[in-house]
């Protein structure tokens, strides 16, 4: 059989995909999805996958972030393996003390699409008896989402760092309870030996695919996404320092009140953002530290997401809000202050041509060229820490209405299959171009 | 003795204060307590309570909200009692994820000075085997804070209407962790048969001494002040509603950012307030549906606190503010709204003049004319909701730094002990003004 000719079997993907999710980390009566990074849940699917991929004849290797990395052999005895993986951990339900809303739950796909795609890339090289050149592997990153233990696409990020701080910083962070990500990873048996570094355990390529999480495929009516960058990203957290105060008892003019200022810088992100037009800002996570409605808030903290094509534009958009900020609090007669606690940032991630010639031409195989875009990621991913050291890629399938992050993240299994078709294909079409010596 | 010489035992009520606050209720290394009310603390607390007054003689009776009567007999047979009381429950420590702050911690004094200073008369009455004209009445009234059960001053207020469906929907409202009212007073012990109605189980009269949470005696050198009123307040829960999204993904001028449209509603309620000088407007909790940095939040809940001198005035403020609200929706682009989720409000309270002059003479006789001020409380009490019913009114003494709700919530021994003499004399006084037929 032509390897082009080859086809990733759709029903046991989804079927595989579905049932793994009621199982393990399903909300009652909904389709969304609660499974934190190292909880019992995702411990259940990891000791799944890593059975699953051992029957398909992979050698598996745990590092020492609890990355699962099953490989399969090739022909080649000296390259290293074209990866293809994304993460199975979800986003939380977040807190809704008066609410009803659902919003904060977790998706069927955002993440494990991904993985279960290259598991049945696997499944499918195995049962046609495919021996690529290179070998092919399937990645799971731990704690992509950074729901459980702050810090998004961590694990990547670390294997993607040249810096031997990383590992030690990130094994110490903590959840909500205390529990360090270190204990977590050793409850779970994912504490493994193999170093979390891509010098000691590389890659030849990294191809990942995801679902949009954004309406553009929808509205446009293409099927795939060519993905050729992940646009940059900066986080703030900050901090609104006041004075408490009784809210009967201390008059305005004599009050400290940080959630007046914090609602001032708040809106001062949006039209920062709309005003200048370099990107967009976000103000997601606010938290106040009185619970009392007859108190004057005195501190107030919450983090500020920005996002833009280009790291030039991060910077600019970052210091025009700065400089907003600096206005609005010599304006303020209220006498709070703010300051920056922390700052978090992935700079623009260019993809590589190669890969993205692999995905593209896979896709227009399946779909032909009207139906599929070049598109840039607004969303941070894996494939963006991966592709500062690896030659990496992404492919898009289309989200129902671009919603994620919420039980009705949606996408169809016919554009399921399909992405898993292209990302097989894909990464048949790379392997033979090393094989020909085209990529080297 | 003549009972002008009468004088409590300051170093015993400070004794008692101080070494209940330790047992039952107190944070580790502060001064601060988290006493919620029908606590397992606050149940030892009341327990202590009423074996205490139980052992000076009184009759103690338990109504159907757990407010607790204990009551000494007079010589009149027909007359009902003059009522001393406050609240022994406290301000819960709140949520602290990120910051180190103690605020929204309870201190030992706001409420808890009121009752204990209520037991040093009657010790005192009971020592000094004095035999007053109208029966003297200790009150412990239930979940004054509000702070476990929402809704203030819940359990006066119960006792104070003259509503049939108040006492049923107050025993439904339920905490943070799904327990209603009516199974807390009932595992601790205090849902009582006694009809929580002041038609049933009257007063004469009613007094409470407090802390001021304010700066005011403090400033002007003052250390009695005689209550005069309680100002007029308004509660408004909010909620903003917009369209979840992903911060990455979705066009700035696509959003529906409930907490940008929240943000600006929050300044809105304090330039408000500022602008037209009619009173105080606080936002002092706030919510998000979300707890993820990269979702634009779909949903915001805050709650407003409105208070000025005149019921007049709280009507021309909520005025004002909702009408910047509804020009802020107009002219927002975001297309977001904003719903009234619920309303609470406590009516301007007056004091009752033969009340007012008790307290005043009494306060007259322990420092002076020159160290009493007349004045109105900010801050809500019991005594606000009696005084629609029973003649009723209030003693402040002085807060340092006029903080409240919180670790340094402090007042001096001798304020303290000279608040509880304050107390004594004037429901002595007010009794020999019974006993004459002055007041009647």
């Amino acid at each position: 059989m032509s390897h082009s000719a080859l086809r990733i079997n759709g029903q046991r993907l989804n079927s595989s995909l579905q049932s793994t999710c009621s199982s393990w980390g399903a909300i009652t009566n909904s389709t969304g999805m609660r499974r934190l990074a190292l909880s019992e849940e995702d411990r259940s699917v990891r000791d799944w996958l890593v059975r699953e991929c051992k029957a398909l004849g992979c050698r598996v290797k745990i590092d020492q972030m609890g990355n699962i990395f099953a490989i399969r052999d090739g022909a080649s005895q000296d390259k290293l393996p074209i990866a293809m993986g994304s993460h199975l951990d979800t986003q939380p339900a977040g807190p809704r003390k008066i609410s009803n809303t659902d919003w904060g739950i977790g998706g069927r796909y955002d993440g494990i699409l991904g993985v279960q795609a290259a598991l049945e890339v696997l499944r499918t090289l195995h049962e046609n008896n495919i021996q690529t050149h290179c070998p092919v592997a399937l990645i799971d990153w731990t704690n992509e989402e950074g729901a459980r233990f702050p810090g998004a696409m961590m694990a990547s990020g670390v294997w993607s760092t040249k810096s031997s701080t990383a590992l030690e910083a990130c094994h110490g962070i903590k959840d909500m309870e205390g529990t360090t990500m270190q204990k977590a990873l050793e409850d779970t048996g994912y504490l493994g030996k193999t170093p979390c570094d891509y010098r000691e355990n590389g890659l030849e390529s990294y191809f990942e695919l995801h679902i949009e999480q954004g309406p553009k495929l929808e509205a446009t009516n293409n099927r795939v996404g060519v993905v050729t960058a992940v646009q940059g990203m900066k986080w703030y957290a900050m901090r609104v320092s006041g004075v408490e105060g009784h809210s009967g008892t201390t008059p305005m003019h004599q009050r400290s009140d940080a959630l007046v200022t914090a609602a001032r810088l708040i809106a001062a992100v949006s039209d920062t953002a709309q005003a200048t037009s370099l990107g967009v800002a976000t103000v997601g996570v606010i938290t106040s530290d009185t619970q009392s409605q007859a108190t004057i808030p005195s501190g107030v903290e919450f983090i500020i997401d920005i996002r833009c094509s280009t790291d030039a534009m991060v910077e600019d958009l970052c210091t025009a809000i700065f400089k907003r900020f600096d206005e609005i609090i010599l304006n303020e007669k209220n006498n709070t202050s703010y300051s920056v606690l922390r700052t978090w940032g992935l700079p623009e991630s260019i993809f590589h041509d190669d890969c993205i010639s692999a995905v593209r031409s896979a896709a227009v195989a399946e779909v032909g060229p009207s139906k599929i875009m070049d598109m840039k990621s607004g969303a941070g991913h894996d494939a963006a820490w991966t592709s500062k050291v690896v030659r990496s890629s992404m492919i898009f399938v289309p989200s129902k209405d671009g919603i994620s992050h919420n039980p009705a993240e949606y996408t169809t299994p016919e554009d399921c299959a399909l992405g898993a078709q292209v990302l097989l294909q894909a990464v048949l079409r790379y392997d033979e171009s090393i094989r020909n010596g085209i990529n080297s």
